[in-house]
């Protein structure tokens, strides 16, 4: 019987679809037209199919691409800027001075190819943005072929960027018309966050969100100091205030949620808003230490973010993960909590759900796209191999990942970069370096 | 003039020698004989010193190799064995019984072997070991060309290793006599912690340490569990009921530490106790936190370790560097605290002073052993540079290391092992799963 023609089988000693099966050892995977045509064990997928293209290998783990449901891509380019400081003297002696002075949509979207090349160097395929000029960011995503939500940030007060409410939001929506529709590109809406935007302002952002059936992204409950602030203006804490708005829809992903109260748990789970968990920004900016394992426990859905690489210092969801599996069986006193499998989920299926993408991405069945990654397990921080859950949360580093396939093109195999001249992006990455550095002297 | 001919030039982007001079930029540093001879700017080196072998380059951090104060190496051959299990449960179930049944000199040796091979590329060139079977170890870590503390293990109950206290002290002391001396090698003795080991039994080993000027290495404080075991048992907390015996001195590395009180940690300022955090473990087993910001306020000395792999899962000293800096800061509530300098002391020259070998190695200064590192710069998540040692403690992986450096001898250069061939300690650790593996299902 002649074979099947297929652009791509991906070969993998575990294949972790993600789905209710938990694992396929010896197992590989046909792609053809962006799509998952079969998913199996290696020999039945070889002896029916004919690629053109083999990936992965006999020591490789497949796995749905990482999902980062919280960052400021363009910000990489501030990596470093400043660090080790209390948050208020952070933004507004560093970032905020920084920002005003250098952004412009070149930047944003000269600074978005290297935080995708940063992504796609570290497994993650699909990514939830807040930001400026992303129309200028969704160019280099495009051009990187990674999939992602973009959301232009809504503020009350006037920046660069729009002088009202009124104009940011008209930018927002003249940005989801003209990229509604696109097949990697989902734009949002983003009203910063509760101490930057009115109750009325989140209203105009959430019906924006219902019309064109898009998520709304904001930032909520992050710092004790935003929880006193609501406090003083509204008399009540951040989600309270939300909910008593009726602002709290199964469309939100809230970034953050550091200090909720166990009646806000109880609020997030029944109006089914999406809560990322960005640990390593909230523990560097003391922050402090958001309780997911009260969360799941609850109820609540709860994936990954990054936030910027300015407070991180990097666009890692692996090492987000790992780190909040270890963090949460520590505050919660229960080296039970968020195990391996969970937390993969949350990493993986669970962040494509918070973005409403379930149905395209975030699992490797037939018929979804062909989002995914391949892990390098030849290494030695990686030998033996009891659990390749275990393994993939606790011991593997994002940059174990050696391949990155997003709608079947392939972004990076074998470490090289296939989308993106990485020379390129490091040359345009220095010469703006030393445009901020600059401006910082004066 | 005529060069003067040295082993190698390594040359830097920025050398930090974890001195008073924090970065010399467009460095070099010449080594012979296992030595530094000089440390300065690239282009002086370079007219005066003729190489056999050139490290480095333009786009290179070097820096002293990191200095893991705490771990059992062979401990790697069960990492992911059991995971997410109460701390009883995962050593009473799975740990225990698998060391009961597996372990032998040749098991130590050749798990051993892989655990320097993950060291050396992740960076480590100097660790402190406590386990058994040391000397098949040493042997181990003689051929990978490391720097390493060991200490055989002494209990107060009989295992396959030792039936009495004696015995173990017997053994522990033949030891040390065999091994003190060597170039590479520096043996200790290694009481395993006080709900394991009498007073009685800690004053025998301090009075070793004394006798042959070597660090004692124990676990100390490390769960609530064990403080009230001590309490108990003794009447006081575990540093208070050491400190009550006199058993606490400047030789000492206390691995742990978790759960000092304030009087503890002047206790431990006071004696000069060197305290080995080990964050990813204390996490992952539910342990807790250590106060680390509250221990170097009082200053007590502070280093990091990994643990075993079976609790971490992996011998990244750079990891744990990373989590302890933002981990503090969100306990402390101050972002300010174990800023990156500081951090990166801590797991340098800090770590070789705890272990006493500051004289020898920790530092990059002529004189010093010639034990470094190469971070290589050119990754999309390390651009574009600001600060150096932000880039390290937040942004960089264990897995940018491309170059380390012993006693003027490369284990590693260009990402490849040149002291351990990398198939046959992947195959020995393959073929000892499988027995471990047997054993498990029975």
């Amino acid at each position: 019987m002649a074979k099947t023609e297929v652009d791509i089988i991906v070969e993998a000693r575990y294949l972790l679809p993600m789905t209710d099966t938990e694992v396929i050892s010896d197992a590989a995977m046909a792609v053809k037209d962006g799509l998952i045509v079969e998913v199996g064990k290696k020999e039945d997928i070889l002896s029916r199919y004919e690629p053109k293209t083999l990936l992965g290998g006999n020591n490789r783990a497949v796995l749905p691409g990482f999902v980062n449901t919280h960052t400021h891509a363009a910000m990489v380019y501030f990596r470093g800027l400043a660090d080790d400081l209390p948050l208020k003297q952070w933004l507004e002696e560093h970032i905020w001075p920084a920002e005003s002075r250098m952004l412009s949509p070149e930047f944003c979207r000269d600074a978005t190819e290297l935080a995708c090349l940063e992504m796609i160097s570290s497994g993650v395929t699909l990514f939830n943005d807040m930001y400026f000029y992303e129309d200028a960011s969704a160019e280099a995503i495009k051009k990187a072929g990674l999939r992602a939500v973009l959301g232009a940030g809504v503020l009350d007060f006037p920046t660069s960027i729009a002088q009202s409410t009124d104009e940011y939001i008209e930018k927002a929506e003249q940005f989801i018309k003209d990229w509604i529709g696109d097949e990697l590109i989902m734009p949002s809406i983003s009203p910063h966050a509760p101490y930057t935007c009115s109750p009325e302002t989140y209203k105009k952002t959430i019906d924006i969100s219902e019309r064109y059936s898009i998520p709304v992204h904001t930032h909520l409950s992050e710092t004790a100091w935003e929880v006193q602030e609501i406090k003083n203006r509204y008399g009540k804490t951040p989600i309270e205030h939300l909910e008593s708005h009726g602002l709290l829809t199964e469309r939100m992903i809230a970034a953050h949620v550091v200090w909720p109260t166990d009646r806000e748990i109880e609020i997030l789970a029944e109006r089914g808003v999406s809560v990322s968990h960005c640990p390593e920004s909230n523990l560097k900016l003391a922050s402090g230490i958001s309780p997911v394992y009260r969360m799941l426990k609850k109820g609540v859905h709860v994936s990954f973010g990054t936030d910027g690489a300015a407070s991180n210092n990097d666009l890692d969801v692996l090492g987000e993960a790992s780190l909040a599996s270890k963090l949460q069986k520590a505050v919660a006193e229960d080296p039970t909590v968020l195990d391996a499998k969970t937390t993969l989920r949350m990493a993986t299926c669970l962040g494509a759900e918070a973005l409403g993408l379930s149905d395209i991405t975030g699992t490797l069945e037939k018929g979804k796209s062909a989002d995914f990654i391949v892990i390098d397990l030849d290494k030695p921080h990686l030998m033996p191999i009891y659990d390749i859950f275990s393994h993939i949360v606790y011991s593997a580093r994002a940059s174990d990942v050696c391949a990155v396939v997003v709608k079947g093109r392939v972004l990076m195999n074998d470490y090289e970069f296939k989308t993106l001249d990485k020379e390129e992006v490091f040359g345009k990455a220095k010469r703006w370096a030393m445009k901020i550095m600059e401006g910082q002297r004066v």
